[in-house]
Parts: C-alpha cells; sequence; structure tokens
C-alpha cells in the first residue's frame, strides 16, 4: 500500500485524482493539501465524493508528509506554485508526479519565454522525465519527478509520433487544430468560463501562442530526432470533458495507401493498452471518463489527416498521472484505470 | 424620438436591452454608463454589436444625461445600487424603468427582510408601479418609476392571476416550481455559475427563501385582494436562457372540465399579446428570443396544475421593460418585440 | 463466475450495463443479444467498449444461452417484448433481473390500464419481486425474476419513504416534480430527442398520466400499508444523465424541526451504502456516473420540501441492477459500483 | 408588397426563413408547403409561431401558388426533390430561391460525382447564380434562379477570398477546419442527431468526402481565377446553432504584417454590410441569431490563420436568403436582417 498526498486538492484534476486513487487497490491517499479552502472537509470542497473519503484539507507541509510515510506526491497546484512544492518533498525523498508545467520543458529559458516568468527550480528540471508513458516509460519507472504532460500535447504527440518517427511527413507542416471542453480552463471563476459565454458559442484562444506549443514541440523533436515546430490552435466547445485533436499532414514522395498508415499506427502502438487505433472516426463521448486514447487516420488530396479523441480530464491529467504511478512503483499499467 | 439612457451596461440584461433598443424605430440610445469598465466602446464589452452601435460607456453622470435631453433611463445596476442612482435621475425629471428589485416591494420592511439591507430610497417607493403591463397597465403609462418585474415572478403571477381572481382555488395552496436558464444569475464570475459547474448537472437553490418569493406574494395578494404566501423553488438547468414553471393548486369544490378552466385562462388575457394560452405544454425554446409568455393549465387528480414559460432576458426583463417603455411613451406596445 | 446474458444490447442502460459488469470480478458476460442489429460486434454498436469487449451480437436463443451456462439474465428489452423473453429464460431455470417495466406493477390490470396492452406474463409475475434494495432487498436476495425499478420512481420512493412509514406526512398531498436528462428517453430516434430540440429548451411531458405514477403509488403504498395516491411531473432537461425531483408534502399536526426530519431521513437509511443523506442541497452532477442517490430536506412555510438527485443510468438503470444481482448471488452489495 | 411562398416548411431553414420574413415589411407569406405534414397549422408544426400567422400547411401546387400571385419562392426542400419543383414554379414565371443544393454547382457532372445522383434540372441550372451576395451581387440583383449558398462553403470562401483574389497564398494549401451546431444537420429524426450521442461529445465527420467542398472549390476558383481545390473537414459540435471555420494557409514569399492583412480584409468588405472585420477572435455566439458574418486573421509561424464565425441557420441560410430577396427585389440589402 503506497502512501499518497494530493497537493493543490479543490480543483478539476484533483477531484478526477481523488476518484481514480479512491479505487487504486494499492494506494492510500493519506493527505489532501489546499492552499484556499480553510479546515473543511474534502468532501465538502468536491460534494461528489461525499461518504466516500473522510479526510479533510491541510495546508500543505512537508515534514508532516514525510513523517506520515507519502512515499508518492501528485502535485496539482499551479505552475509556479507547483515548483515551490515539489522541490520541498523531492527533498524529503518523497518521489512526486507534477501535473503542473513545470518540469515540462527540458530548458529552462523555453520555459521562460513561453510562461512569462523563469522555471522556478532548475536543480530538479535536470532529472525531471517527461510523463508520457507511451514515448518514455523506461524513464518514468525509474523517475523520482515525473512531469505530467498536458491535455492538448497528448493529442498532438501521439497522433503524430507514428508519422515522424517513422520519417513519413514533412516536418514544416504539421497543423494540430483541437478542441476542448471547458474543464480544461480549471476551477477559478473567469468571465471566459461562465455559463452563459461558453454554452451555445465556440471560439479559437491563444491563437498561435498558447503555452502547450514547446510541449508538443519537444516531444515530437525527440520522435523525429530533429528540431519540429508546429502551428497549434486550441478551441473552447460547449462540452464538461474531452478534447478533439484534428491533425493535417503532408507526406514526402508518393504516399502508401490508407491501410499502410494505419498498419505504422497499430505497429507503432502495440504494446500501448490505452492507445486505441479504430475505423472509426473517435468522438470524445466514446472515451470520456476512461484512459483511451483513441485515434484514426484518413487521407485527403494527398495529405495525412489523423483525429485523435481523449478525455482531457482523465486521460488528459489525472488518468495518465495514475499510469505514470503504476509504472513508477511496479504496479500494472491499467490499475485503476481499465 | 425618445432619448434614453442605459446604466449599468455590461450585464446580460442590458445587452438584451441594448438589442431591442436598436430596433426602436422611437427609441435613440445616447448614453450607456458602466461601473466596472473604463473608457471602452460598447461594442468591445459586447462583440456582438459590433458595427451596431458607435456609444462608449461612460461613467453616471445625471446632470450630463439631463443636458443631453435624455428622457427615459433604464437602470440595469444591481438592487442598492440601483436605487441611489435612479433617485438622482428623477429629481432630474426624467422617467425611470429600473430593473432592479429596488422598488419592486411596496413595503419597505419586507424589502429589508428579504434583502438583508434597508431600502434606499423610500420617498420614491412610495410612486413607483409594478411593471408587469397584463396587470398593472394604466399605472405603468402614467408612471413616472416603473419597478421592472423580476423573471421568475412573471411566471408565478401571470400563472396564477386566471385563478386566484376568480376565487378558483386555495390560497394555501399554492407551490411554484420554477427551472431556469444561468444567464438569471448574471454575468459576475462566481464558482457556482462556471461552465463545468452548471453544465450536466441540475440544483435547486434559495428553497424557501429566495428573494423573488415576496414579490410573488405581493401581486398575488393584489390579484386575490386578500393575503397570499406561495411556495416557491427555484432550479438551475444548463441552458442560457428561459424559464419554464411548474404550478401546483388545489381548486375549492367541484372543478369545472380542463376546457372551462383554459376558457377562464384565454378570457383573463384576451386583450394582452404577449400572453399565449395554447393547448400543448409550451417548452422554453418557443419563446426564447421573444417576449411571449406561454401558458396551458392541466387537470391531474383534481388538481390544477400550471405550466408556463418564458425567454428570461427578454420578456423576464429587458423585452418587458421595453413593453413598460412602450406604454408609458405612448407608442403600440408590441414596438420593436414582435 | 457467474456467467450473465444481456438481452436487448444496444442501447443506453444495455450499454451502461456492459460498463459495469466488465468492472465486476465475479460476473462473466457469455452473450449479448440484438433484435436490430445484424451480426456485429458489440464494440462496434458502442465505440466505448472497443478494445474492451469481444463478443458479437447475437440473436436471442434461451437453449443456446442455457447451454452455454448462463445463470443470470438481464433484459433491456422494451416492455412487452422484454416478458416474452424474459418468460423462456425463466423456464430454463435463469434468473432474471428485468429492466423493463414489465413486472413492475403487481396487479396486471393496473398494467394494462397504464401501459394500454395486457401483461404478457402474468404467470411469473405473481413471483417477481421489485428491485428496489433499500426497501425489498429480502425479497430480491431470494428472487429468480427481479423487475427492476424505474428511474423517477426511485427519487420519489426513496425520498418519500421515510415520511411515509413514520407516519409523518398527509398522503393526499404528495407533489413529485422531477427533471431528467434525455438519455432517459432511450437510444430510438425520435424528433423531441434530437440534439436541436432538446437543448435549449426545458418542457413538462406526460403530466398527470406518466407511466411511473403507478410505479411510484404501489411502492408509497408498500411503505405507508394504505394506498398512495401521488402527483407526478416529469420534465425533460438539456443534459445526459441525472434526475432531480423535488417533493412537495404536508406534514400532520406540529412538525419537528429540521434536524430532526434529517435525523428520521439518516435513521431510516443507516444500513444503506448508496444512499447519502446530505446537509447541502443535491446538484445532478455530484451523483452522476455513479449508484449513489443523494436526498436532503428542507422546511418551507410548514411544508416538509425533499430534494433527491441520482444518475437515471447508473443508480435509475444499470447500477440498481448490479446492486440486484449482487444482492441475488450473494456478493458484497457495493461490488463494481463503489 | 411581394407574395411569397415557402416550400418545404417544417424544418429549421424553414422556420428560421418564417421568423425573417414575418418581420419584413415587404414580404407577404401567402403559403407554405409541407410534403409530410397533412392540413395542420404552420404554429402546430412550429409552435414558437403561435399567434404570428395563421397559414396552414398545404402540399405543393405551382398552379396555385401562381394563381395567388406569389412573386418569390423559397425552397427549403430536400435536394433533388427542390429541383422538381423548383422548375414548376420557374416555368410558371416566380422567382426563385433555392436553399437546397441543386443548382450550386455549375457543372452538372461534379453535382453527380459528389451527390451520387444526376442533377435533376441541368436547363434551368444554366440561369443559376450562386447566391453569395459579398461575390455575386450584380448576377443575383438580375436572377429568375438564386442558388442559396451552403453553411460551410460560406465561411470558407468569404474567409479565402481576400486572400486568393489578391494572390497573396499557395492555393495548394488551403486547409478548412469548421466546426458546427447539430442544426445544420437538420430535422430528420437520425441516431447520430439524438441529444444523448451529440451532447458531450465532438467528432468529425465527412473527413475528406464533405458535399460542399465542391461548392468551396468552385466559388474559390472564381475568386482565383485559376483552379482551387481545398481540404475540408467538418465537426460536429454540441450546440443549437453556429458554425465556427479556423482556416489555415501559406503565403508566397515574405508576407506583409498582419496589420496589413487586415486592411486587405478589410478593404475586400468595405462596402458590404454583414461582414464584420474585426479584432478580436470572434465567437460564435455575437453573430447568434443575426446575419453577421465576423471574421479576423492571425500570423502564426508565417502562416495566415483565418477565423470566421456565423449562424448556420440565419447567416448559413435562411438570412442570407433573404439578402438575396433584398437585392432581387430592390429593397435595402439590410431590410428585416438588421
Amino acid at each position: 500500500m503506497t502512501k499518497i498526498a494530493i497537493l493543490g486538492g479543490t480543483g478539476y484534476t484533483a477531484l478526477e485524482l481523488l476518484k481514480i486513487l479512491l479505487r487504486h487497490p494499492a494506494a492510500e491517499i493519506v493527505a489532501v493539501t489546499s492552499r484556499q479552502e480553510g479546515d473543511i472537509a474534502v468532501a465538502e470542497s468536491h460534494p461528489s465524493l461525499a461518504g466516500r473519503i473522510d479526510l479533510r484539507m491541510e495546508p500543505f507541509d512537508p515534514a508532516s508528509l514525510a513523517q506520515r510515510g507519502v512515499e508518492c506526491v501528485f502535485s496539482c497546484l499551479p505552475h509556479g506554485a507547483s515548483a515551490s512544492a515539489v522541490a520541498l518533498v523531492l527533498e524529503r525523498g518523497m518521489r512526486v508526479i507534477d501535473l503542473s508545467a513545470d518540469y515540462r520543458l527540458r530548458d529552462p529559458a523555453v520555459f521562460a519565454r513561453w510562461y512569462g516568468e523563469p522555471q522556478h527550480d532548475p536543480e530538479n528540471l535536470k532529472h525531471a522525465v517527461y510523463g508520457l508513458p507511451e514515448l518514455y516509460s523506461d524513464g518514468i519507472r525509474a523517475a523520482r519527478l515525473v512531469a505530467n504532460p498536458g491535455c492538448y500535447p497528448q493529442t498532438a504527440i501521439l497522433g503524430l509520433a507514428p508519422l515522424v518517427a517513422n520519417q513519413l511527413v514533412d516536418l514544416n507542416d504539421l497543423i494540430i487544430d483541437s478542441k476542448s471542453g471547458v474543464s480544461g480552463a480549471g476551477r477559478t471563476p473567469k468571465l471566459t468560463n461562465l455559463f452563459p459565454e461558453c454554452n451555445e458559442s465556440v471560439v479559437a484562444y491563444g491563437v498561435g501562442n498558447h503555452r502547450h506549443t514547446p510541449e508538443i514541440n519537444q516531444a515530437l523533436s525527440d520522435a523525429a530526432e530533429q528540431p519540429v515546430e508546429v502551428i497549434f490552435t486550441p478551441h473552447l466547445i460547449p462540452m464538461d470533458r474531452g478534447i478533439f485533436t484534428t491533425i493535417y499532414t503532408k507526406p514526402f514522395g508518393v504516399w502508401p495507401p490508407l491501410a499502410q498508415v494505419m498498419q505504422v499506427y497499430r505497429d507503432y502502438y502495440s504494446e500501448d493498452p490505452f492507445v486505441r487505433v479504430i475505423e472509426n472516426v473517435p468522438a470524445t463521448k466514446d472515451s470520456a471518463h476512461t484512459n483511451f486514447i483513441d485515434m484514426t487516420v484518413r487521407i485527403v488530396r494527398g495529405r495525412i489527416v489523423v483525429l485523435v479523441a481523449l478525455d482531457n480530464l482523465v486521460r488528459g491529467a489525472s488518468g495518465v498521472a495514475v499510469q505514470n504511478f503504476n509504472l513508477m512503483f511496479g504496479h500494472d499499467e491499467k490499475t485503476a484505470l481499465w
């Protein structure tokens, strides 16, 4: 039984994490911290957990966590705040899965450019492993610090990895058009996230400057073994959860028939239980509340169009975090996620 | 051409009012004020108005409004703030339609009890007319100050008026169950109004203590010519706009057949263009974006069940405000609303 | 490992049942039948099950089910069709949980009156047990045939049982106003269930004549030990899943304070893991995708208002079906449902 | 007063057309035909029109329309059926605005290839004018037969016209990613359009083979004065109405700064009241229920990204139909649409 602490327990990813870990046979949640809430029950902040968890929100105290035998800390804190806390728990020997962006970008200068502030913990950054299990599972197993991947990046990276790893498409011509439910914007009240603003509306945002862009570039550059820069446009969709990503690529030279491209995908993910390469176009509803990432491919006028769907809170955040936990602590990758 | 000013121009009712008044052949909007926004274009605060209005938000200045010949002021300010502003424009001879709750309750003590603060302008309150045209049109025509009615109260009052005015039901047994879209909660960011909190959810709120209750009681007491107190439960529904109200009443003695009850309703509203007494159960969608209030009646185990629907932003607020304006300034009641 | 068959595998309740049973450690799904679909994979009809189930839809053949050792049949067929199939599998010694309405009403004459056709299997009806575990668990444990309860009725019955069983309220004055997501209307294409008809709209339907009424009456009459007839109005809400029920009751004589009423509820459900008697008003979102039924009580002008929420597909249908299965086959009631 | 008939009166575009024409000071609706409905009131098929229109649905009878002095026929019939009816009314001298796809593609062979059936009226096709006012207003003014444009094509064509007409982008690299509300799929019950299928989900459909593709190609080829073929992917979004289109283009050579591109757009549409070239990214909500088409431009890694929004039922169908009517009959283009 691994003792777990969750930092930043009031948001949507924390709630999703709590739900998954409560089903995990080898995890015991011993602490949930919150900066905003006072001494309230976790189930008061998250009424859906009534009767399922007796803990109360507590202030973050790394010494106390260590003393209580916490071995693994999930941080659901916002970037910046997360690095500060993560450094303190790493120092005490706990392993960390950080759901913020703080340790995703290897180069602190890239972080500084996109986030408008310095990376707060460059020392630990050196040892952080990017927590996308399908591409970095060896590193994850051994890691003390896993940088849990962003929701959009997973669709873009896993949607493109088979093509770029096999040098099948022009790396200067990768267009990623994503559509996300509103929970991805978090639980902090903002005008743009009010129901009457989002409902019955679609809008693009962060056009050309969304912070998930360098994360996509970094992982695809790894896969391609050369620098990759993508064009990425996210859109806000009136639904709670789900991301649908449509990717437009330009193949080199003459292109094999669709069946062969599909086979490239099937081969690439043959060992990955959570990637479903399917015949039909995936709907976000079909992966909702699961850790699956669904994808298919179409050929349109000589382009490869890749269509990818996942649940942004489960596979896009807390589910993949538990998948990482399973790898780090030697459990079956699917535990609590199937 | 009547010159108009709108106070509190950033919310949903102000936007709806602007849209309706821009179509009004006899109204000219000369000022829109805002406390929160700086010197920005009205169309920047409300992008749907791009290309349709050139005004900028301005601070509230009653002298300037008077000087520019404003004859009618619509206040979309919150209660409390509204009374303070309204007193100043009344003083300068402008007529006012107040969309806040400040002048709806005749008895300042009742206001104080339900709103937890004193009514801020008892002097003008004495002359305010409750702006529900189907019941108070004579007063409205002559009024200097109209208290525009609440959205829920209109469904309850107009749904029950034919029954209570004709002494057909037990006044101690009036149960009003209302379902409202989220725009009724306003445009101020609050956790409970975030898309991921409201979407895919229904919840009751203000059970037994919603502030629209005394307003319903007051108007029904007028109609019944004796004190009436209702049981009122509002619910939040994942949609932008619309209120559906289901009313349960207990008739006295033997009850006439449904056809006769329907006739009571048709007779009662025979002169009212915006009340549609219909055969089918009204869906809120069928009155959305209109000034209609739709209703029908059913008999269930000897009870009369009244089913009422309207658009909370148009008929529930800004549409009825323009209907009041039309009455006050001698226009056809339907102008800009048909 | 109990071998399971599901009849009528294409609808929403069948999908939900499949998802729950795939997590059940002591259940093995060996057959899924469908009348409409040809020889297609279950995962083709339900793409969310891709990679999780290898079965294909098959025609209903009771002999084959018996031969393959099926011990428990869940019928998700429509009423009428269900009784015909159920009779055949009971005959072969399989136990049945019927999710249709066919065996819910003890009196075939009542069935005939509300459903406009005779009850098709009066012989087995005599032995059917109404599958509401909180009220009928002893019968369920021993039953060969469980009539799984309707979604609305569970909210009304469990919301009222503590009051009527304790003779605290007037049985002639029970008003039940329910609000349901659209999945309750099934997966058969109908104009009224199209997205653009339901979205951004609320409407009442079946006012005074919804078929769940006699089911509510029957169970409450059991609890009250005298005949009960309720007034029940369901409404369609633009959301996938969830039912919120608001119940208005009139207490006898002087009424104890709210705290005492809450205690009545807590005592009544003290042994029932899936009933959560809570302080706050339940939102349907907080029980979504769970088998919980959440409720609280308020006193409004001397009336008791009960507020109840559940997920219509899980607790309202397939979750409670598995809860019944657990009771029938000696598993912990919470297995696969917690 | 121009006498109007509407063919195919039961769908969403017919309803929207009725609403707009009821506000039109120079149009009188004298007939609404329906194949499916019997002799029912128009307001029974469309309850939102209760009290606003007294007509009943009637069978299509071109002689009767001519006899009653109908001068303009709007056909809301499905393609195929529409051409058959249109030929008959043209023969009797009435002018026609056809909202179906029957006359949009000049080359009957292209129609046959994309629609899988022959174009049914090649004779009249020769004289049909594509009804996109911003590009073809001269032809529309004089036309006897206007082929009202598709909803998606308007976003793609108007979003790209300034770039292709000015030879600023590579015509082999036009990627159009569209997101549409569900009303675009029509009012015929289909599984894929049920609320619980669409809600909380996004999915692409018609990838590479949507029938609006050749319509986009044809109009852009006109604008470019050379053949253009686009890559077009539509997506279904859980909302009633609205289309958001994101267009990715590759400029030739060195590219002018954003301000200059914006100026190209403003100049191109300087005379077009319904095209709003705006600074902010348009949300579909801001053009909902209007005839506006909103657009802006961004530069991302050297590409021009164009972002376009409109209401698919108004600007995408019935609003632009009335705009065409206004041009054909000499009214101000904005009549009934402002």
